[in-house]
């Protein structure tokens, strides 16, 4: 039997600690890993694309445990009323290979990407940041707020969508949640007067959500959509004028903004940064970006804190996965007349 | 909700389809997916190593199913009193990217083993083959040994195994299901007068279960133990007198027996004889090899027919592994307070 946390359990879990404190919680431990980034075994995500989106495995490992994701990216599901992105993982125990860990990801992959784009802004978006402009208010945005709620305190959030609807969800969602949100006209109204601004669109496709002369001194920039081959979300003359930290190189350099860039230009590690390394903002002037992609360790980081913080609860059950005879030699004795 | 087969329910469905019929029908779906080979997506497995064994990812795709295999291999287990290999497999629709079948495969992998050891014996054995000698009687022997009954017809065995006690388990397994099992005192001895010789032994090193001088002309050897890398069962010069069939020559390379050869040496993909490209046995005196380490699409094949046997039925549960909110682009309204 392994642990198992469904999408049931998950949303009970989240209902019951508190998403805030959650994301605070995953935060700290994807900042912990990061510390020690050199050792994991990483790989670029190993993706399995189609016309109408692609299939990933995100796997890594450190000396103890090993874990993957599973999780999809179809921008075009829209049109079929499904879901862009779903996911879960697992985790296994490296000294035997077996399983002990199933979780649904769907709901936890917003959490972590939450925890890590707050976390980064924690050290790179200047210490009076206090306003958020957010472009896009799709299925991310609602855990984007929490999480800068959570970390840096922001509560003043301008919103913008191309998609009233989406405006209207957001809102809705958010409504006496402690936020004060102002909603815009246009990309160029939301930025006005924001420390942060994230972008979190779903285009598949080189766009330029933002340009340019939307982009004043001192900004920091979560850049979440830009996040496969082919799509992203900020014009190029940004990256050139900004600093840039990434999660892992070998893979930002695929699916993040900085594919628009030659691969000699400079781009900072931000777990070098979380291990006191690097300095994250060096001047109230500078414009900083986290061009995010998430990254495997993020996720190994998310699973490990819902397993142990369900272990023997009733957020989790055992699932029947893993075929255990009583004499290893003899699986042959399980299913024998 | 996703289809799920648990251990129990593979069990129960081994036991009332039958084992021998389970067996034909995963190599009947093997057969016809190779045949197709070129409309796969296909790399070589995706390996996470420790000290110990190895974890692995198998993913492969058509245009319209994916599939991937979690398997690990830790030979040291058995110290542990737990087994080497243990396994699960998703399935997933390319064109949502949603997974729709999740399903226990420590049990199914040694299915699709032997129906892939005796598929490709269908095509490599002497057509007048009776008797097979088995090296390694551990947790794939009985399943091997069904796989050769069901497409074959052959049910003279000659067992060996360095480990009494786990011939003593093989004996207790098949006793009485119309197999003829000769116990022998060596490999040497039991080779003897076997037309087919499997080797399946656990050691993780170049090893030499079979040297030059016991295989006679006209023997087929399914040579399953040779399967990661510094691990093979084969003396170097029995590869050099036999024509040698693999699955995929990216991974038999880095995996196989062929580990020990130069690259230019010449090797033919298994596929190629099913869809009838190229000969498989072309002379009753010729030494063939089936070099096996087991390929994705084998699983695959057998995800395929699980899940479809599977659907509906008893045999499968609904799992709440995947998040779908009534508005897709509403997310967080699923744990909203």
């Amino acid at each position: 039997m392994i642990q198992f946390v469904s999408v049931e359990n998950i949303i009970s879990l989240i209902k019951s600690v508190g998403i805030e404190t959650l994301i605070a919680d995953i935060a700290l431990r994807i900042e912990g890993d990061f510390k020690r980034w050199e050792e994991f075994d990483k790989q670029p995500r190993i993706p399995a694309h189609s016309d109408r989106g692609v299939i990933e495995l995100m796997p890594t490992s450190d000396s103890t445990t090993y874990g993957f994701k599973y999780v999809n990216g179809h921008p075009l599901n829209e049109e079929l009323g499904k879901q862009t992105v779903t996911g879960f993982g697992v985790l296994a125990d490296m000294e035997t290979g077996y399983p002990f860990f199933l979780c649904e990801m769907t709901i936890l992959t917003a959490l972590r990407t939450a925890a890590m784009s707050a976390l980064a802004a924690k050290y790179l978006a200047r210490d009076n940041a206090k306003t958020m402009a957010m472009i896009g208010t799709g299925c991310q945005a609602e855990f984007q707020a929490y999480g800068f709620k959570s970390l840096l305190g922001i509560t003043d959030l301008h919103i913008f969508d191309i998609d009233a609807k989406a405006m209207d969800k957001f809102e809705a969602n958010m409504n006496d949640k402690g936020f004060t949100i102002t909603r815009c006209e246009s990309t160029h109204d939301a930025v006005k007067g924001a420390d942060i601004i994230t972008t979190c669109t779903a285009d598949k496709k080189q766009a330029k959500i933002l340009t340019e002369n939307m982009v004043g001194q001192g900004i920091h920039i979560n850049a979440i959509g830009g996040d496969c081959p082919g799509k992203t979300e900020l014009e190029k003359s940004i990256l050139m004028k900004s600093d840039i930290f990434v999660e892992y190189p070998e893979q930002t350099w695929i699916e993040g903004e900085i594919q628009q860039l030659d691969k000699t230009h400079p781009i900072t590690e931000i777990w070098r940064v979380f291990d006191d390394q690097i300095d994250g903002r060096t001047s109230e002037s500078q414009t900083t970006i986290f061009d995010s992609v998430g990254f495997a360790i993020e996720d190994f980081s998310a699973l490990c804190v819902i397993q142990s913080m369900t272990q023997d609860t009733e957020f989790s059950e055992n699932l029947d996965l893993l075929a255990l005879p009583d004499n290893p030699k003899n699986l042959f004795g399980m299913i024998k007349h």
